[in-house]
């Protein structure tokens, strides 16, 4: 008798989303279909809801346009940004997945120094499913990895490490530079493939790219909101560095850890620094007081959840950050309705009162 | 008329001097010797003064055995550890060059991943002469490294950086594990070429290996002490530990940088577990309780030199270690001791008594 073939489950096929903001047709899939197939997607549709976004074959998705989310949150849509992937957030929002891949159509499969195409995705899943080190820096990189450890001296009271929240993800080829710098260094193409995945210490902050991005959704969803950005506000391309900071701030309180390093993706295009320079413009004054604001926030113990510390955070914002700028009032309003609507699709086990969401296109 | 050759001189060849601790013959110098011959080499014999150690030829040096330290330092050598690599902080001390490079003699020259051997000593000089980045993570690593840049993000304030006053590099081969990790561990092997520099973010702590190590001396050099190790000592191999701890408290309170990372050498031989063990046994105890003090440190802003910072330093780590062990009360007045010599052999421009170190062989 012969034996039987092992099939080989995908990892985390039920707990995890990968969620995409596109406004075109989503024919970069097909590259990805070898792994992304067993996985169900959000596609969140920016821009004209009429238009039709075309997905390839054989992918098991919903899609939500803009008349979907107006009609899901009513008078909170007000909080998912327009014209801007920032409305990628939405899709963090109507998953009930434990865990979330997000990703940018532009981005495409990478190789390895040695020629393999890269899973992205399984690197993810990997980087969240082992602890992370955030108190202690290890020399020899991510010790839980095959073939490294915990070099000498690294307390062994810290080596059990802290959960991960966040898998942060590179990228080759374009890399994910300012329009400053995109102006001064057209022909820059990030060849250099670091093999490393890495924890970003406790009270260290980072810019967070959106682009290739893994996180476990019950830890830290609720801190995952991409802000204000795009149609009808004063800046754009800071709605994954907004997360980023809240979020960091949030795991540092909780004792989640976050990384960096592995997977890259191919990112295809550099978008156009003239018009990114107009979106940044703002931002890249603000983020001199941002920075010092984020780097100072101390939330009280009693915020014990993602949800408790963002309002928290909220407060926080209004108070020191509205004063550079009225829209960082609107931000702080902003973010409670995203807890609000948080809480609305997502209620506790306890029991509270839910709407559900359906998407127009269920599959 | 021809052009003339261009001469190629190697870089800081009169600004660096390289300290090698040792107890045997320096025959692995014979690899090194394309890229260490230019350099001056100060060696610190341990163990029998009246061994002789065989340098090979054409090396420019001068060697220390305990005899030249006990005559060069009288009761302050009791500072210097004896029968314990923690010696190599003398070679600091009568040091008169701005930067140090100091390696065991158990490292050889490494290969990168295209099979080119690796220039160690120019990599540290590289990460030296080029900023830090402590206060703010970059996601492509080293963004003063040709190809690469500040992301998206990264405040326009922190791009000028930070002195860099540390340079740690890493071991292919045999990795710097602790005993424990060695006897569960024997066969494990550092295979990983991770093609990456990167800062230690400020006020995160890290196990600082002194195997392959530079530095800045006049930055940092009164911090680089190497403790009470070895010989009547209840403790050894927490000598380059305690110096990292040290320096990178005060590193992160005069706004220096302390990279990781590039460059690599061949460490070819593990240490005996079982020695190391018991070498270890106290420490592995002590440092559950010497990594929160060093994690909680603050200095007084009066502290504006490393010497200022490392004798505050000293009170404190009497005052607050004191109470697990008599070793820190011993250690602490050590500290003291080290400063006052660093003092006697490198008086301040303003004309200082001093002393001067000669060696028992200058070439």
């Amino acid at each position: 008798m012969s034996i039987p073939a092992t099939v080989v489950t995908p990892p985390l096929v039920d707990e995890l989303d990968i969620v995409i903001p596109t406004i075109r047709n989503l024919d970069f899939l097909e590259q990805w279909r070898p792994f992304f197939q067993p996985y169900h997607l959000i596609i969140v549709q920016d821009g004209d809801p009429s238009k039709t976004i075309r997905v390839p074959e054989g992918f098991d998705y919903e899609l939500y346009n803009r008349n979907d989310i107006n009609r899901i949150l009513g008078p909170k849509s007000s909080c998912i940004s327009f014209k801007d992937s920032a409305c990628r957030c939405f899709g963090f929002l109507v998953s009930k997945k434990k865990y979330i891949f997000t990703i940018d159509d532009d981005c495409f499969v990478a190789k390895d120094p040695t020629g393999q195409e890269i899973n992205a995705l399984a690197q993810h899943i990997h980087n969240l499913l082992t602890p992370a080190t955030p108190f202690f820096f290890n020399t020899l990189y991510d010790p839980y990895r095959e073939g490294a450890d915990f070099v000498r001296g690294y307390p062994f009271s810290l080596r059990e490490g802290a959960p991960t929240a966040i898998s942060h993800g590179l990228w080759l080829n374009i890399p994910d530079y300012d329009a400053p710098t995109q102006l001064v260094k057209p022909r820059e193409r990030n060849t250099r493939y670091v093999d490393a995945v890495l924890t970003i210490p406790k009270e260290t902050l980072f810019p967070m790219c959106g682009m290739n991005l893994g996180f476990h959704r019950e830890l830290i969803g609720p801190a995952m909101y991409f802000g204000l950005m795009g149609d009808g506000q004063p800046i754009g391309r800071y709605d994954d560095m907004w997360a980023g900071w809240c979020a960091k701030v949030i795991c540092d309180h909780l004792g989640l850890g976050v990384k960096t390093g592995l997977p890259y993706i191919w990112h295809s295009k550099a978008s156009n620094p003239f018009v990114n320079f107009k979106k940044e413009y703002k931002g890249i004054y603000w983020q001199e007081d941002i920075i010092p604001f984020f780097q100072n926030v101390t939330l009280p113990k009693e915020c014990t959840t993602p949800q408790k510390c963002y309002i928290e955070l909220s407060k926080l914002v209004k108070e020191k950050l509205g004063p550079i700028d009225p829209y960082f009032e609107k931000l702080g309003d902003a973010m409670v309705t995203w807890i609000d609507a948080w809480n609305e699709l997502n209620p506790s086990t306890d029991g509270a009162a839910t709407a559900k969401a359906e998407p127009s296109k269920p599959k």
